[in-house]
């Protein structure tokens, strides 16, 4: 069992957990807990290293195994090391360091989204288990906007990362990828309301950081502006909400729900 | 100036921050930054007191100056101080502690929302914030509900304290409450689509706890289930969001957007 948080394992995992640079450098990302190392078993990633504690439920021990079989190497830590390398306050019995999945892009695209400089990471990963739950084929991230591999991302996209292509992106790259859709910007209180636009064609919506909107060069490549009317003058939506409200419309539109 | 933690207009702080039973106790609740203290004196709210530091910017200033003319006790506080008496890790130049707003509810209710059992802070801030700006008239909290004067809930609702009567109740005093109402509870595939309900009659959106769903007490007292459709199978969506959703396409129907 390793106890010491000296440990080479423990000092990747921790490093893995708090610098964006580490994860980029290795092509590596942590997760944490149950449900989202059972979606990594289901969706057959190689994980390198898990993590687990010595009490583990028969869940999780099956769970372990299986990680074992697709090639991890598998480690026992003592719980004040597993609360070291942990990102929560109330730490998982397992964590697991896997490859930054490589979805391919779907050729055609018909459902994409663009998060433009989002900064919370709470946002970012309740934006990206949405765009999954409302049948978006891919995710492009502009630079300046949160690491999609950040522990709190991660945690509240609820495995979105194992089913979406997500892309981090240079607007002129983005705009080759976007080629063809129609690129729709969310913005509070500009352009037309959201019910009121066709979203059967092939389109991108691109949603912006929660203090300025999207970028004006985004803004000038677009086909227009989309806003969600509120009920009352000071009222506001939370980035990754106003998407989610927007994204189902379009699913509404298109005849999926 | 205020610069020690020991003094007591910074314990009370402190203690309404960080403990629910002093919040009830006294009635009273915490504010941090600008934003929130500019909602709280349109509201014409007379906060007990104000904390603030010496560097605050002229905008900020003149909302002292406001709060103050409401009847507040205004004080000047150190850095350290200010950081101690803050729930965030970048502490505003600015606190205040206000009374429990008692807004009245409607006479005839139209939208209520039911959050019933939520745990997470997070999605209660996020659910209230959504709720003003979808036109819900009044929010019903059952027993077992975060505190919504919670610091974290307070901000993430970003004034819908403000605007939203906001009731914690049993069972039976919200049944008499939500009387003439259908209600709906959203539960994760079960009952109707969304989008196939006519959501032009009054009613209460119920929305469970993340880990539970709704209560079943309340299961029993229920028009109906309704539910939105995923576009994949292992696909969910978070409590607010999914309140959000809803919430929009009842809007929608009743012509509000």
């Amino acid at each position: 069992m390793i106890t010491s948080t000296a440990n080479r394992h423990v000092k990747w995992v921790r490093a893995l957990q708090t610098k964006r640079r580490v994860r980029q450098a290795e092509g590596a990302f942590v997760i944490e807990g149950i449900r989202l190392a059972r979606e990594a078993v289901a969706a057959q990633l190689p994980a390198h290293l898990v993590l687990h504690t010595d009490h583990l439920d028969s869940r999780g021990r099956g769970l372990v195994h299986n990680l074992d079989r697709l090639g991890a190497e598998v480690k026992v830590v003592s719980d004040a090391v597993m609360a070291a390398c942990s990102s929560t306050e109330s730490p998982p019995g397992l964590l697991a360091v896997l490859p930054i999945p490589a979805l391919p892009l779907p050729a055609q695209l018909n459902l994409a989204l663009v998060a433009d400089r989002l900064a919370d990471p709470g946002n970012l990963g309740s934006l990206l288990r949405t765009a999954c739950a409302a049948g978006v084929e891919a995710v492009i991230l502009t630079e300046g906007t949160v690491d999609p591999y950040n522990p709190k991302v991660v945690r509240g996209a609820m495995g979105a990362h194992f089913r979406l292509p997500i892309e981090i992106l240079d607007l002129n790259t983005l705009l080759e990828r976007l080629a063809g859709l129609e690129i729709w910007l969310a913005e509070a209180g500009e352009g037309k309301p959201y019910t009121d636009i066709d979203w059967r064609r092939p389109l991108a919506l691109a949603i912006g950081g929660e203090a300025h909107g999207p970028q004006p060069a985004l803004r000038s490549l677009a086909k227009g502006q989309v806003h969600i009317p509120m009920m009352g003058i000071s009222e506001s939506l939370n980035a990754a909400v106003a998407a989610a409200i927007i994204l189902f419309e379009i699913a509404r539109q298109r005849g999926a729900t």
